[in-house]
């Protein structure tokens, strides 16, 4: 049974401020055991991964198996049937169309000085991207992270997959394959990202390093960043839906599961301005429930996290919105692009009631990788920036130099910085001797 | 003396390694008192940042003195000369300028299928600014971290910098309200950035926090990162000058020392293609560090962390360049541009000999909070984008859903997520049966 909330009640801003404050994760204590894990990485290089990887993925490789070879990678993916095959080619097509649209725009102008000012984007040389193992080694996520790095340029693209007990995942092969991913090490965990952010005598280092993964993966990426880029702190997946009471509960129910079977902390939230038709959608998620494959998950989730919010008009359903500042917001209420003017905060948002999330988790186009956990004030989903880099460019004319030159030259002296000054001073001088 | 090193010579590649690999910043442990900080923070609040500030920095405040008043501010403003504001004002008009041009545009189309795709942009709502205090306490800092995020729309902005000992900078104060700044915080270190990122009975929390600091600071940004958003761990600055022989070697000397002079960590670099003018330059510069104000820090950067590099061409000099990733790239050759293009990983380029380092620091335009320590590599400067996330937007008619949905429940099949398959199915029944 989730929580059912109606702002009209008085206890609503208590009970509303614990549902977003609640931690929906379990923290072990990892960060020690990353640490360690990533000094060994660094001391000892493969040597270090291969037993991390004999020890956690019970899978003895050499440096010379670290990476699927040019033929394993061509019979595993030879394992795909070909409807599944033609669905990964029509998501990449779609990611790949939509990806494209972002790539941003060099500019350059002169000033009313004489100065020329601008900026360029350039892609980072080499990145990596992570995919976890097992029941979560998903073949989407390996589209919708290796897709924006090959449109943004990034040359050499690595892929950490691990495989436990030497099983692989045909699709996310195939997937990698398709995205134009050019090395698939089958390592994971803390050692994987310690060995694609500092390298090791197989591994080739990168600059950057994407992808979902553990507890173990998360505060990897946290120690290595500076050293590496990094995209974000993946959490626990959420969906907000707003629906008004004109919607059919069965679509609503099954969307809210789709994100509660992920994952016991994942999180399904359902906003509406009727309270029956709420109460209309859980009992239609309690009957999906006693079918669905995942229910466990999805049980413990929707009992542990959902909640079914009542409010009494959508401008309310807006500003509680952006307080959860969800990954995923549906708005299935008659004008939808109205009220999404007014969602300032949310990864993806997704218009109407044939607009299902699973759909952008898969062949909408839109990236799926998505801030959680209310970083959505803050952050955006993966997209073509996270591997390129804008470098400014100024170049100053003598006469902009005259112009401009002697506030820097007045500044630096407030800041006590005089070489900086007189770094100005002597052009000057030079300029006007001419 | 700093290094010379010279591509024909034999043991180059080992000693340009050792300088790009040289760690130039103490890593004291910092961290566990960071995390004790924060957790005192988030426990005490007010008490707890009143008790680190009266440690700290000698300062005795309470709740209601934390914030600077409009009067103080007003009072410590008039203590700025004419001249000073009249150059915090031009660096505050070129910096809005440059900034403004960065403002993203929302895109939206609809493709093939009839799906309107496309992202919208929006500002975080609330960002803090950190400012060191004491010596390193820059007013221009201020600017370059406020005016983007006003451009940017934020709408609530804070400052936080120490004022040790009871003493404020007046030019901060007067570039935090020639930005826009809404209140300033006179606390600083971890515990600032605790208060920011989680709030206190006075500090209201924000969802950005952007500034330099020391290891403290540095320390603290890492540990809030996934509760706010980071602009970067800053490392000390670095300067790469890259020159042939027809340059004058006081003004190169003079760019060199304007980063030495920051931190002894600080790191200058010359490429040239003349040994002799290299020789000449840093002549030049124990000339100048005979003098120069700084010369303690400045001479002990040049001669510990310093370097002249002596390559055949300039093709060389870019690849170089390239794996140094260099903050700051200062290009005095014939032609600046074509030596540009090839310089792929850099923070900021000045082209020529009339664009020292030190205009970009000030009046330039483009921000000067730039990405150390070869990060360049996979990361930007600053910019309105800090300051703004992008939120992604799909809107499927049923034509788009018929003939995209299929696929989706291929690969929710594939990827064992029933209740995603499901919730395409449900709605492409209905719609079939229409």
């Amino acid at each position: 049974m989730p929580q059912f909330l109606n702002t009209a009640d008085s206890d609503f801003e208590a009970r509303f401020t614990d549902l977003l404050g609640a931690k929906r994760e379990d923290s072990p204590e990892v960060d020690d055991v990353v640490a360690g894990i990533i000094a060994d990485v660094r001391a000892r290089g493969d040597a270090a991964v291969l037993e991390l990887t004999a020890k956690f993925d019970r899978l003895q490789l050499t440096a010379e198996t670290l990476a699927f070879s040019p033929e394993q990678i061509a019979a595993e993916c030879a394992k795909v049937s070909s409807a599944d095959r033609a669905a990964l080619e029509l998501a990449a097509d779609r990611i790949r169309a939509y990806h494209t649209r972002q790539l941003p725009t060099d500019e350059s102008w002169t000033d009313d000085t004489g100065a020329t000012l601008g900026w360029r984007w350039t892609p980072v040389s080499a990145a990596g991207l992570y995919v976890p193992g097992g029941l979560a080694s998903y073949p989407s996520s390996v589209l919708m992270n290796a897709i924006p790095a090959k449109v943004a340029g990034v040359a050499r693209l690595a892929i950490a997959v691990p495989t436990p007990d030497g099983v692989a995942n045909p699709l996310v092969l195939l997937a990698a394959q398709l995205s134009g991913v050019d090395t698939i090490y089958r390592i994971g965990g803390a050692q994987a990202i310690a060995a694609l952010a500092y390298g090791t005598e197989t591994v080739a280092p990168v600059d950057k390093i994407t992808g979902p993964g553990n507890a173990f993966v998360a505060a990897a990426k946290r120690r290595v960043f500076g050293k590496v880029g990094i995209d974000m702190i993946a959490g626990p997946s959420e969906i907000l839906v707003i629906a008004d009471a004109d919607n059919d509960p069965e679509f609503l129910a099954l969307d809210l599961l789709s994100q509660a079977e992920h994952d016991e902390s994942a999180q399904s939230l359902l906003i509406t301005t009727d309270a029956a038709f709420g109460k209309a959608v859980a009992a239609e998620v309690d009957a999906q429930l006693q079918v669905l494959e995942r229910r466990a998950i999805a049980g413990a989730s929707w009992r542990d996290n959902g909640a079914v919010i009542t409010v009494r008009d959508l401008d309310e359903a807006a500003a509680l919105s952006n307080r959860i500042a969800p990954e995923h917001l549906e708005l299935c209420v008659a004008d939808p692009d109205a009220l999404a003017a007014k969602c300032t905060h949310a990864g993806a948002i997704f218009l109407g009631q044939y607009t299902p999330e699973a759909v952008g988790d898969y062949v909408g186009g839109p990236n799926h990788v998505l801030p959680t956990a209310r970083s959505a004030r803050f952050s955006s989903g993966l997209s073509v920036l996270d591997f390129m880099k804008r470098t400014t460019m100024a170049r100053m004319t003598p006469g902009a130099l005259k112009a401009i030159g002697p506030a820097v030259e007045t500044l630096a002296a407030s800041e006590s910085l005089q070489a900086h000054g007189l770094s100005v001073t002597a052009r000057l001088r030079k300029l006007n001797a001419e």
